[in-house]
């Protein structure tokens, strides 16, 4: 189950041993390998008989392909740790070039790893020859490459490099992994901000539009932004768990692949089950409660959730990740809804606090405000958020659902007003919720349920749910629903369940309006929408 | 996007506003629920009438649906808190009715809450009347109950609760969420060791069997069993994660949904995709390796796993949580064998340390030897195991691979020359590998590939990948591959990649294995095999 390629027992099975004439082009190929590597070594001896002496002789050339022959202990140092108290110090780094240019007898390199920069220079001389000077200048960009050299402070700070105070005085330099000459894209171009590539007066800087960043997504990711908005994303993940684990919250993991299209019909991707079919779960929501019948009583699950929606937007994807949050609680969904906007308030002081220089990194390439927020976080009561719009100008009925539109102008009045651009929508009415939603006690036009939102998006939806078995068989028919394909469900109340609320918070789109991206694609490692599964 | 409930806007855009009529039934629905309430309170007066006069009156009764009415504030008590330091306190706790009974004028219940359980006991007298005896015997097993009581030191150790030293003696007692009187199957019996049940001289002990348990999983996950099993597998998760953020790794997410069944063909769900088809991923190995060709160094996920394999065993599963763990290395890839192996053992280390009350729970109804692992992890050349197998009897060819029962006694021999349970396998014949695997440079019969075992089963199979796009080309025509169909994968290299290796876990397994529990399904909350997608 868990052989990691999916390769059938029967498959392996049948090939078990290898023939002769396969063993014999394995050796071939192995010699291929080994060829490749001696030519690499014997580029400087070539070197050599072209041009007599090659003062840098074995102090550059290409590794060929590593396969662990050998486990050589250099003292690597990460790029971002390469600092002025080094001075003097020779290190190794390894990296990938990101630019070099040649000058005369002087090369200077710029080596890039991950949000990092390092200037290296080469000048021909005792140490270096024209010969190793001539093939650092014709290494292919995107190359990664082992890069020896002395640490040494500069006159004038780099301003290109996020090592500004020091250069490396390079002494010794292999390819590792040499990239092919043409790129698809260029990591500047796909790092510059939109206006600039726009701007009249220097036209003839570019930027590459989204389709060609995602078509070829792995050079897109290295740029410094995106490293920036992972690393960012990884953090959210963090804070989240944290926070929860604090208030002792468990994890819990949920099925993806479902026997019904349990909540509501529409929007479900089918999956041919063997000689049946079954569904992807558009939300973890159904088994937290599950979880929660269970005594689990505070849960949160991770996962990856799927809505087959035809929605292309800029905040709409059909794969993305959840983070969802079940609770059972006491006497009022408020113990919930409280605790859930108290970690969203976790995750943005986290993130304020631990990634400023991530949010700084982005900012260049997307300029944004800094997210603002109150703490305790802003409740806003529905009739409260219809009269403020109203007061505004926007027409509405009491009953009525928000749109995008009214939700963004939303979010600008509670900002104005509120100076926060996170708040929690409280009481919406029953009429706009699903079924399993919990009717206001006092008033039925109204529900215990609630949406959140950030910079005038939604970014959760939540309520207190239905736990007794008999309501629930009441609302599911209320929005006729095929009482037969949600049994399992309702069973899980039949046997006594604690009151709860919850609610799930989408990913991709925390971290798309707390960095202010624009668009949810730029959150995702490798986006899914309606016209695009690939790479 | 994030709308839990997958309600398409249609939906709930026609059905803005409710109808009247729609509105009368709901005032209805909540009128019911008030009298349910009113009737619940009721119920003590209607008492009194009977019988004259009920000195508990107020102290008993059932809630009625908790719709966040009000927002009492009582103190309530873990059970697992309530210790004999707490002597002589009135307290409240929220549990389960796991058991009650009447004896003349006393009734003794147990209430359970998770892993944890504590008597209560009601005496007829001046604070109880024999009207509150009454209804508390007839709460049917299984409700949720509020009970207050004050804490008391007991003559005699309770053998039958968790909390053995103190008994709650009752005040008050509410319902909070009642269960229907017959329950699919009882709380004990999922509880009980096979073999107990099995006993000819206890024959009327009656065991559940596994499917029914599986069918009624809401219940079977209330036993303490359960309870502790899923605790520890939070625990596993949360240790895999922090050991690898020490080491600087960082989680991203992969997507499930593919364009291709890349890694073969077999074994692949197929997805409906709007007017197209797609699959689901077997593994999220392929972009686990953009990240690194991303230059993303040192990553992991955590996230569903599919295989559409029809195979009817203890240890498979259609759907899964795989940790998944892939990092660059400068040299060679023991740098992350060991990486891993090490991973694996301060897991086990921090369940043994952190889970202690967890692994004894689950030992009382899967008894099982303590799992044992040396450190730093046993690696053992393919070669040597192949050669301990002959020493004992197993006939087997040098490239063969290893079948189930044999990987099962190979366990046993290791576990006996080695007394450990965990090991790791390296430098498997290049044959029974994938296509992606590298080749072992010194002897193409051999690559660079690894499998580590608990208890002589596989949990991670793992290797060198090839990160040089015309070596992994030629492998994969090699294996006859469809080179069109993985050409995004492929090209991923063409840029330049660091050498790389991972590998991925199967969560159940682990857990499964290092409890004992004989069955994966018992380590999934709500298991996927070719024969059950439900609940």
């Amino acid at each position: 189950m868990t052989s990691e390629d999916g390769t059938s027992v029967d498959e392996t099975e049948s090939e078990k041993k290898l023939s002769k004439k396969e063993l014999n082009k394995l050796a071939k190929q192995q010699k291929k390998l080994e060829k490749k590597t001696e030519h690499a070594a014997a580029r400087s001896e070539e070197n050599e008989k072209e041009e007599e002496e090659d003062v840098s002789k074995g102090h550059y050339g290409t590794y060929g392909i590593i396969q662990s022959t050998e486990r050589k202990k250099l003292d690597f140092i990460d790029v971002n740790d390469v600092l002025i108290n080094l001075e003097g110090q020779e290190i190794w780094i390894r990296g990938r070039l990101h630019t070099s240019r040649i000058k005369g007898k002087t090369c200077f390199i710029i080596v890039r790893q991950r949000m990092h920069s390092i200037q290296g220079m080469l000048f021909v001389g005792n140490e270096i020859s024209k010969q190793m000077l001539k093939f650092v200048g014709n290494i292919s960009k995107e190359s990664v490459i082992d890069v020896r050299g002395v640490v040494r402070k500069v006159e004038q700070e780099i301003t290109s490099c996020t090592q500004r105070e020091v250069e490396l005085h390079v002494t010794q330099l292999f390819i590792v992994s040499a990239a092919e000459p043409r790129l698809p894209l260029q990591i500047e171009d796909a790092t510059r901000i939109k206006e600039e590539g726009k701007s009249a007066d220097d036209s003839s800087l570019s930027v590459v539009n989204l389709d060609t960043r995602l078509d070829n997504r792995v050079l897109d990711l290295r740029t410094q932004t995106s490293h920036a908005i992972f690393s960012l994303q990884d953090g959210v993940c963090e804070l989240f768990r944290n926070t929860l684990k604090k208030r002792g919250f468990m994890e819990i993991h949920t099925p993806k692949i479902i026997s019904a299209a349990s909540e509501g019909g529409a929007n479900v991707f089918e999956v041919s089950y063997f000689k049946g079919s079954a569904y992807l779960a558009q939300s973890p929501q159904l088994y937290k409660q599950m979880a929660i019948a269970a005594d689990f009583d505070k849960v949160f699950t991770i996962g990856a959730v799927f809505r087959a929606e035809d929605s292309n937007t800029h905040r709409h994807l059909t794969e993305f990740v959840g983070l969802d949050i079940e609770m059972a609680f006491k006497f009022h969904y408020h113990e919930v809804l409280e605790t859930i906007g108290a970690v969203l308030i976790d995750i943005f002081k986290g993130l304020q606090a631990k990634f400023k220089h991530e949010i700084e990194t982005v900012g260049k390439q997307y300029p944004c405000e800094p997210f603002q927020f109150v703490e305790p976080a802003l409740i806003l009561k529905y009739p409260d958020a219809i009269k403020l719009l109203r007061e505004n100008g926007v027409e509405i009925g009491d009953e009525d659902d928000l749109s995008t539109p009214v939700e963004r102008f939303l979010g600008r009045l509670v900002k104005e007003k509120y100076e926060t651009d996170f708040y929690i929508l409280d009481r919406y009415p029953l009429a706009v919720r699903p079924f399993y939603t919990m009717p206001d006690a006092n008033d039925p036009k109204y529900s215990n349920s609630y949406d959140m939102f950030m910079r005038g998006e939604e970014i959760l939806s939540g309520a207190q749910r239905i736990h007794d078995a008999s309501l629930l068989t009441e609302r599911a028919k209320h929005h006729q629903i095929d009482l037969e394909k949600i049994r399992a469900y309702i069973d899980s109340f039949k046997y006594g369940c604690p009151p709860h609320a919850g609610g799930g918070i989408g990913l991709e789109r925390v971290t798309m309006l707390f960095l202010g991206l624009g668009n949810v694609r730029l959150a995702s490692l490798f986006p899914r929408d309606p016209k695009r599964i690939t790479p």
